[in-house]
């Protein structure tokens, strides 16, 4: 499939006689794609049973008729004001035991077993009018998933359906009381109706209670995803998709994407930076209007696992949006760098978002590809320049010769039970990966039930919580790298600590006698670098790689399968990273810093995410700017 | 009118034959007005009905014979705590929708029909009983307004009131949801009974909804104390005062002082330094004991205004404070200079607050005229000798060279919309009105419906978020020097961007075409110094007067309207208002750090807030001191 | 009594089949004393009334019949699920008014009636049992009382018990306004059941309110744990014990201890230095894996004073917790220094908190004696050490030279009145105990209605909020020394300024006219040092002793009754405390950095807190270690 760019619209904001002009517009400047719909409830249903669909036939024909591929959204993200009238417990419920007001968006709680039959209904409707249609040639199924800490609910109808999950789960409750350690402090239950949310506790709840929790609030936003795409899969042969966010984690994102075709996410590089990643904050600066230079590629990787290989940006940041605590503008040349890394890591598509900054409501300071007086904004005429430029370029995705695991139960459990305040498991992969980038590498990443991992020369599993057997079997097998660690299968799936002690690799004599966190300044010294936030205590005869200036172990293997006993910094995790891919044979290039590179099977890109141009192995890379070669 | 000091006193505090003692030492002191009563509902009214005026008669009787004028309070601040019993649901809720309890003062909700008609009814009856009496020469309206963010509540009268409130300003939901923009993100209404409060929503609700019950809130007060003022009217003669707060912005002060013949502020200069504004901690430390330089002279500016010229300070710190976060005692001298500085500015009476310091509840650590041992405390001896001092001078009032528009709805506006997380109304403004009062000049503060726009040779209006007709007509006059901006004009009455763009002056072509906010560390030079915090992108054709180090424009300007496109920090302020003060004809006279000045038609009185006498243009003003010279 | 080490043990946490395994490692160890039973009731009493006694009687029989003495503990900390069916309003409630749920401990209120009905009879169940039972050599009732927060309870019970012990303290509702001062602000109350919990107030309620409640909450702990004493007393002769924590404040535990034989209290060094002292980030990271080196102490000290002279370390911290922030591992050596030095300040016992690490539930990364997979941890081979040296040892203890009054109410009335945000009363009463350890004393500490303080050469009272009449005989007889405040009888009981005005020293003519609270930065020079934080104006015509750069008076002093009107900082408190102590003949030896000091009646013992050896006077003592010498 030839990738293509797109943008994000909705013909309910505007008078009807702007939407041809806005269509013909579109199709001038290279777009392809448009997505509307998903949050268009009131306009389609504006009390209850009172359908009002002309106006979308006409907005489709409309955009259609000009050439344009339609991505219909499925409305339930923002269920209108008679809903709650309907269903006055829709609501979810914060830590607090607060209902969530309607007055936003995503007001809704996962669990509510009548407001998910309303979004049958709903898309039952939609599907049966567009399933058919042939200008909707893809659907995106509800909007930002756990956006605004949107999927733990601590709401009556969440404590209800935890319980029916715990009854199944555990079948009885004394099986419960065993599997969670219930003994500790007299918390055994009797009944499954005993069983509160984890949340107003005295002080910390039993961690096997959260992560139950945490994964019965994972399942139920699969089985509210599921609801619709069953239901869209009767009328359509159109792919679907779900557009999620960055870091976001609560939920397990593979599991959604197994029962949808097209894996797609939101990309706000500036706001990310200054609102969702821990950097210091010259880094900040640094990157300040151009967005952390491995936030973007990461999230394009673990999508296009998620997406089995398919997978989209829905929607792309084009100018200063509204929501980050500061907002600057992107500098000149991101719209456009931003788009390529995309495709270059294998995007099918590309939509900004939104076409036209709307002078209303929430998101009026979010720009657009126009602005609110129709005048182009900034970012069209680098739309536009991506359009022609991919006329002239055909590449294809290969395998990166690394890969790094990524498991959202994990996140988990390092969120119910960090030891140290800082041990934030998404930190924890990125550094790695950020660690590999800058040796110039591309990298997949590879769900934790992968059978793929024997395909890559090296492979990293940090913090994976438990460590399945199959990938247990495929990172200790000898004839490939693997660096396994920091804190690596440390907890059953029932969240105590497992027997053997860990990390339990099949072949290494090796045992985690003592785990230490350590606050900011308290590093140990190893090779070029520190061990710091994390350290464990290594006993057992395993060879080691590394130790500390002290001389504890740091890594260990047997054969080619290591352990990492701490969280390395960044100049200890180059020098390590940089001596496993010579084990494992693959080539690195230490990249000046901002600049990275991304090969697909028939070129190599470099993107410049600095301020300024970047000489290196004699290119010149303008600021903000892309380059390619042939490989 | 001459001036006069008074003092804060509270009758109900003390043993009844301490009352003619106190009075002898206030007349000997020079005080010439107590103000009384304004807490005193529970020993007026015990029991619902069971009115206690005997000793209130009596502490009158005992201050006005001495010769002392009595400001009188309506005790609506504090209702009793009967008064719950009665009415249960009078509370105001917050922001978490939990009810503020009894227990210390302010507890009840503007909105709130049946606690109103108490206020009513016991404002009724001292109006009766005292509208004529002679030494009750002044009337003192409840007690700071909005003090302790008690403007906004989330009760449920007060959501009630906010629906009858829409219905009246929409008239129809159809109306409304246009309005608001409410189709984004479905949040159309089909009754006005079902628009909750914009509170605990899962995200940022509509701006257009949180500036709605804004304004609301604001009309609430405003009712509120018009319900007071129309029985006090009937029944006496005698001005009616409110004592508003240092930095309260939640409601119009302009629109509550419309109904008031004085307006008073509570002055805390150095509980205000440490707790209400942003500044630097050097700043903080270098004037600990002092307060602000610049704090106290512009809410003397901005209450002149208030008042229409009449002005008091109600409460003036004399000593430690209770309730800052730390409560240093002031320099010797200052509770001389304070005053001095609010007569140079206007005021008709200074009060100390208060007469002698209570041993007891929630204030008993806040220092008086008097120890609580009745011994005198150190600011008595100053306050004396502001009595004799002033005997010796006699000034008048003329207006300044220079104004600025101060506007209650753009502080909410951009409360409300802040777009970065530092853009604070009061910052911007008082950041103009400190760099004018560095260049030795008075200034004066004008509401945005002013019609004296036209008698200044400089008006600078930042911020202001929607510029009224009249208003831009005047500024945009090509015969005076304005300056508008930065985000001048930048949202309707409805809280949307405007067609066409901001900021739409007459004869300037120039359309901000994209804004940017900008973290701490991240500032544009230009000039002297630097654009920080916010900066809008211009084009069109408008002539430059200012552009940053890169070419971009910041001033641009047609004949002597000029417009302002970010937020200038202290070196380019001076540097810009340097030059507009040339154009304009204002002379200019750049003062030492700490020394600031003001002009009255008669005197030029210099103010020395350093802990170090200062020396400037052969005058060498003391520590903590004040000087002034004919002019 | 010879001193003994002891751990704490869960039987219900391992198969039968281990415990007689457990019990011989136990003694082969050492070890004296296993503590048993304080949190298993779920397995006591699985449902209402179906006691499972059984399996306690054997655990005992093994233990004891190894040679160890139990120490069982009362169940009441942790109530089991069906309690909560059965009572479900006997929850406490936090300060925002949310019940604090079943899923962790003590989840409680201390005033709920029918919980403590529950309490005697599950105790009485537990008495008659065991209390007999050769092997049952102490009982330890409830477990940290006020951990998490638990004293202060705003729930619906704690409200109606309130009420009553107002109605009970004062008699009428016009002598509680009186004692209030509530005619400030009308706070009157006609009825003692208009009284509210002093918590969601609109701003700060009165001080005297508040003081009030911490007092009535302090009351309902020691009557809890007095329910259980009385029954307890009735069927056994063994000490009543209750371990308390470090740095809890919330009731006094002077009180509570009053009804027991002995007090003990749970020993976290590291977990406290990083999450329970407030010091700077160099100190915290000096002393990261060894604890503050006086806090400890400073506990011994206050609990032998608590225990009138018999204490325990009932838990001690045996390698990383996982309570604090970060858990670094101890040092090598640490948990024997640490139970060395709480013999040497006459710890009857030292128990080891835990015996094997639990693989599950809330704990499971907090260290043990045992790995979970039961290997030894670090620790074990340290307790042996221990246990061995301690046959070659044998040392009583002695009265020290200087004593430290302690005043639990002058924590509460600084808390509810702080006036300074950084005014903490444990804070300033820790600076003066660090103060004189450094200078190379043996501390004592003393209630505040001791009778002993003539026995001591010098006797500091700083911060005591009211002075009983007893204390400031003793403290003002000229022939001891003494040092008062600073902010020393500052306040009445009812939490009023006194008159005349403090420190009211008999014999002294000095009064505090002006009080200042200093944020950091704002120090004030004197002598070596500073006073920073709190400053007093004196005036009278007393002697000085210590001026401030400027002259104003800092310790004035009649006879050898010094009074401080400030905090110092160490530099200050260092000269100041070397002064008094030569003029009281006590001998002082400052030590270097790290290095503790503690007499004796037989041996000098030495402590190095460092993580490297250290030297004085000729010794050197390795890091982490250990050194007596006798005297």
């Amino acid at each position: 499939m030839t990738p293509a760019l797109g943008v994000c619209y909705y013909p309910e904001h505007w008078p009807e006689d702007v939407w041809q002009d806005d269509a013909t517009r579109m199709v001038d400047a290279g777009l392809t794609w448009v997505r509307i719909g998903e949050f268009a409830w009131s306009r389609l249903e504006p009390s209850p049973g009172d359908l009002q669909f002309d106006w979308l036939d006409k907005a489709i024909d409309v955009l259609g008729g000009a050439g344009l591929r339609v991505v219909l959204g499925t409305p339930t993200a923002t269920p209108p004001r008679w809903m709650l009238t309907k269903h006055p417990d829709m609501l979810a419920a914060d830590a607090d035991g607060r209902p969530r007001k309607f007055g936003s968006r995503r007001h809704y709680c996962f669990s509510h077993q009548g407001y998910i039959a309303e979004c049958r209904r709903v898309v039952t409707l939609l599907a049966e009018r567009y399933g058919h249609n042939p200008h909707v040639q893809a659907w995106q199924i509800d909007n930002e998933y756990g956006c605004h800490d949107t999927t733990l609910s601590y709401s009556p109808a969440a404590q209800d359906a935890f319980r029916d999950w715990c009854a199944q789960r555990y079948q009885s409750p004394d099986a419960l009381n065993r599997a969670w350690g219930n003994v500790f402090w007299s918390m055994d239950y009797a009944d499954f109706d005993e069983i509160d949310l984890p949340n107003l506790a005295v002080t910390e709840p039993n961690p096997a209670h959260v992560m139950a929790f945490r994964r019965f609030s994972s399942e139920q936003v699969v089985r509210f995803n599921r609801a619709q795409a069953e239901i869209l899969r009767r009328h359509t042969d159109a792919p679907l998709i779900h557009n999620y966010m960055g870091r976001v984690l609560d939920f397990d994102h593979f599991d959604v994407g197994a029962d949808l075709d097209i894996a797609s996410w939101d990309s706000y590089p500036i706001g990310f930076l200054s609102d969702r990643l821990d950097a210091p904050e010259d880094h900040k600066l640094r990157f300040l209007r151009q967005g952390d230079p491995d936030c973007q590629a990461f999230h394009h990787d673990l999508y296009r696992a998620v997406g089995r290989g398919r997978w989209w940006v829905m929607e792309q940041q084009p100018g200063p949006v509204n929501w980050a605590p500061w907002n600057p503008a992107p500098l000149p040349g991101m719209a456009r760098l931003w788009a390529w890394e995309a495709f270059a890591h294998g995007a099918e598509a590309v939509c900004y978002f939104r076409w036209r900054q709307a002078p209303f409501a929430q998101e009026q300071q979010h720009a657009g590809l126009l602005r609110p007086d129709s005048a182009d904004a900034p970012a069209l005429a680098e739309a536009c320049q991506v359009a022609q430029e991919m006329e002239d370029l055909e590449t294809a995705q290969s395998r990166a010769p690394v890969a790094i695991i990524f498991d959202y139960a994990s996140a988990w459990a390092w969120e119910t039970q960090p030891q140290g305040a800082d041990f934030h498991y998404f930190n924890l992969v990125f550094d790695m990966y950020k660690s590999l980038r800058r040796l110039g590498l591309s990298v997949d990443i590879l769900p934790p039930d992968t059978d793929a991992a024997a395909n890559y020369r090296l492979v990293l599993a940090p913090g994976l919580a438990t460590l399945p057997d199959r990938l247990m079997q495929a990172l200790s097998d000898p004839t490939h790298t693997s660096l396994i660690g920091p804190r690596s299968n440390a907890k059953t799936e029932e969240m105590s600590i497992p027997a053997p002690l860990p990390p339990n690799i099949p072949g290494l004599d090796a045992r985690v006698s003592l785990v230490e966190s350590l606050p900011p300044g308290a590093n140990i010294p190893v090779g070029a670098g520190h061990i710091h936030k994390w350290f464990e205590h290594l006993e057992g005869k395993a060879e080691r790689l590394v130790s500390t200036a002290e001389g504890q172990p740091v890594v260990v293997h047997a054969n080619n399968c290591f352990y990492l006993a701490g969280w390395p910094d960044g100049d200890l995790a180059a020098e390590l990273l940089s001596r496993l891919c010579q084990q494992a044979g693959v080539e690195t290039t230490p990249l000046p810093e901002g600049l990275r590179v991304r090969d697909t099977a028939t070129h190599r890109f470099y993107f410049n995410y600095n301020a300024a141009p970047v000489t290196h192995q004699g290119r010149t890379i303008p600021a903000a700017g892309v380059h390619w070669e042939d490989l």
